[in-house]
């Protein structure tokens, strides 16, 4: 057995335990945030180390600054877990239920998934945010970070998994692969006996690898290219102050905007209006020759490639259409199926652009930065999937769990 | 461009016309319908074909028997189309829904999927039911059934497309991947710009072949290695019905039993009742030594093998156990997490049997051979998923499903 089939037949033997774990699974989240407390300056004194070595090879500030923890960020973590223990229990709901006619008495329940592993980035606040929800949703978690956070993760990890044995938990419900070798993400990917479900949470090259090598079932999160689509009739005011807001409140998240469409009829009103806006913060517009014929040479011509790009920064592509079909056309080619809005004022615009893109959020005359889990209600959120299958757009809990059915009988045979 | 590409490019293009086809979507299943009954002359002379071809490649009476097509089948087919045609649809279905403080209303609203593929074997039938069941969930289908079936397929597909097209349904929501090679199938698997979604139907092999090479999202289904335990305080009778039933009523389909387990303190006077009523259809008994010091020499020592396969024949397995965990041991080990089932008279047993088994359909006194679609009130049936993501157990038209957010604002920004 290699080391990662160990740790995954050991979660698997965890995952029994939990499966049943009832209101004592809140017990040891409680005891997980004590212990990230109690322990905060050996979290701290790790952290110093990935912060050491992320200066010398080189990490941007904004990295750095996500790497690093610091007695108010361990409380912002625990309180985190503490939130997650306040939810209410995602397992054991009837979902459906009925009898048949052979008096069969038929329920469909929430269950746990089992095994579930998360690939991520060097977010050390991740380690425990997941792990909490993995937790509260019954399932073992084998937990995969950036090789940056590595001591970071390790020492939360130790924490996490001292604090629930202490409450009689196996420490297996929740694990750190500490190998951050490529070769140990793709053995992850692969860990068909023991893994139910693994998510990777990151930017589009992670996505790749996953979808490239996984062969366990994958919930594909994160990558979005998104769209706002101003039609002929829309509010120009509002129209710009969306875009403002889409692109620039947070341009490094994937529900942020990389394309603004413009309907031909309202280019020569709404185009100057929103570059007004994006101006305040120095936005850089890329945008088709129509665009460049009202905006003027500052525009900056947009390629094919900028229109399948996620810029991820203050960069925004811009194209005139002649349509509201020709917006859907745009979408249906570069969307990556994330969060899409249209802003108009009429009412047969907005039904079809809600029917015909095809993509997890769908909005009209809002941001589409509210596509998140927090924002949707959920309590907290593992990431946004943008595939079809089983979870799409936001995942809190629920989205965490499977189900099954339980048949209650009386010596039925068919 | 390969020829697949062609052909997923083709009905991703279809799919955008199927996503709001509505209530046309029926209209196009009765014109299938009426077309097979018309063109049932032509299927059959393909199906001749495929038999002769079959008889000459030496294919077992039961697999030819599968294979035939003659005017009462092809009836069966076009009635069957009818059916999914009078099913509710399940697409445009508010599935949660609420204001949020600011303003924001959200609902949750079930879409097609996209484009689903399907891989199945020799069964010429399938084709008419898989396309009939994607297209009233609203999604393009393209079907790669096995080389057997090749010239009915071919010519069953050539019929339901005319059909479709005549009512101006773009003809590629439905296609047939005629190329029947082992590596047309992996292609479909990797078609990764164009599926949303593939479900194999078929047995182990094709699905562990799925599992090694598949790069798109996947509904694994049908693998049934499923488990009938005898509890200490079951009713004898009810026990010897049950196995029965569950083990000779149809041995090869997925949802009947391999292997039974039985308590020690039920073993003397169940298994001779067991094997009394087992003996009526001569299934052959592989047991463990406690089984052949009750039952004899008739009974052939179980190996570890015998625990694991899925026999799909008058073959079983039967192992005594010292207690309820050990019997959730074993089929925590051993089960593919089909269905199994509980004999008991005891509550809290019955609770905890149905508490601590990981399986799609976890029974309590009645046969495992209910995990069905049809049994389970579904309507219809494109497979038993055995996985915990998306869909567990029998799946209908729900199961086909995905479903987006959509959010009506009036220009709120975060």
């Amino acid at each position: 057995m290699t080391q990662l089939e160990t740790m995954g037949a050991a979660a698997k033997a965890a995952s029994r335990f939990l499966m049943n774990a009832g209101a004592r699974k809140d017990d040891a989240l409680l005891a997980i945030a004590k212990a990230l407390r109690e322990n905060a300056s050996a979290i701290i004194e790790a952290n110093q180390t990935d912060l050491k070595n992320g200066k010398e090879a080189g990490l941007t500030d904004s990295l750095l600054d996500r790497l690093r923890l610091d007695e108010a960020r361990i409380e912002g973590m625990a309180q985190g877990v503490e939130q997650v223990a306040a939810l209410p229990d995602p397992i054991g709901k009837v979902l459906d239920g009925r009898t048949l006619k052979n008096g069969l008495k038929i329920e469909k329940v929430s269950v746990p998934m089992g095994v579930i592993g998360i690939i991520y980035e060097a977010r050390p606040n991740v380690t425990s945010d997941a792990a909490a929800l993995c937790l509260k949703a019954g399932s073992a978690v084998i937990l995969r970070g950036g090789k940056e956070a590595i001591h970071s993760n390790c020492a939360i990890m130790s924490v996490m998994r001292a604090a629930i044995a202490g409450i009689g938990f196996p420490e297996d419900c929740i694990a750190l692969v500490q190998d951050t070798s490529r070769q140990s993400a793709t053995e992850l990917m692969q860990l068909t006996d023991y893994l139910d479900v693994l998510i990777p949470r990151g930017g589009a090259g992670l996505i790749r690898s996953v979808v490239e090598n996984a062969k366990v079932p994958v919930i594909e999160t994160g990558v979005g290219n998104c769209h706002v689509y101003v039609d002929a009739s829309a509010d120009i005011e509002m129209a710009a102050n969306i875009i403002f807001n889409a692109k620039t409140s947070r341009p490094s998240v994937c529900n942020a905007i990389e394309t603004v469409l413009v309907h031909k009829d309202a280019a020569a009103a709404a185009l100057p209006a929103i570059k007004a806006e994006l101006d305040k913060k120095q936005v850089e517009i890329r945008g088709c020759e129509k665009t460049r014929e009202i905006l003027g040479d500052c525009v900056i011509p947009a390629t094919e490639d900028d229109y399948e790009r996620e810029f991820l920064d203050y960069i925004l592509a811009v194209k005139v259409v002649d349509s509201l079909d020709d917006a859907l056309d745009h979408i249906a080619k570069y969307s990556t199926g994330h969060s899409e809005s249209i802003v108009t004022a009429d009412y047969s615009a907005a039904e079809k652009f809600t029917s015909c893109v095809d993509s997890a959020a769908v909005y009209v005359n809002a941001s589409t930065r509210f596509t998140d889990g927090g924002e949707f209600g959920l309590g907290a959120e593992i990431g946004i999937s943008t595939q079809k299958l089983h979870a799409r757009g936001p995942m809190g809990l629920n989205e965490l769990t499977s189900m099954k059915f339980i048949i209650k009988g009386s010596g039925q045979i068919r």
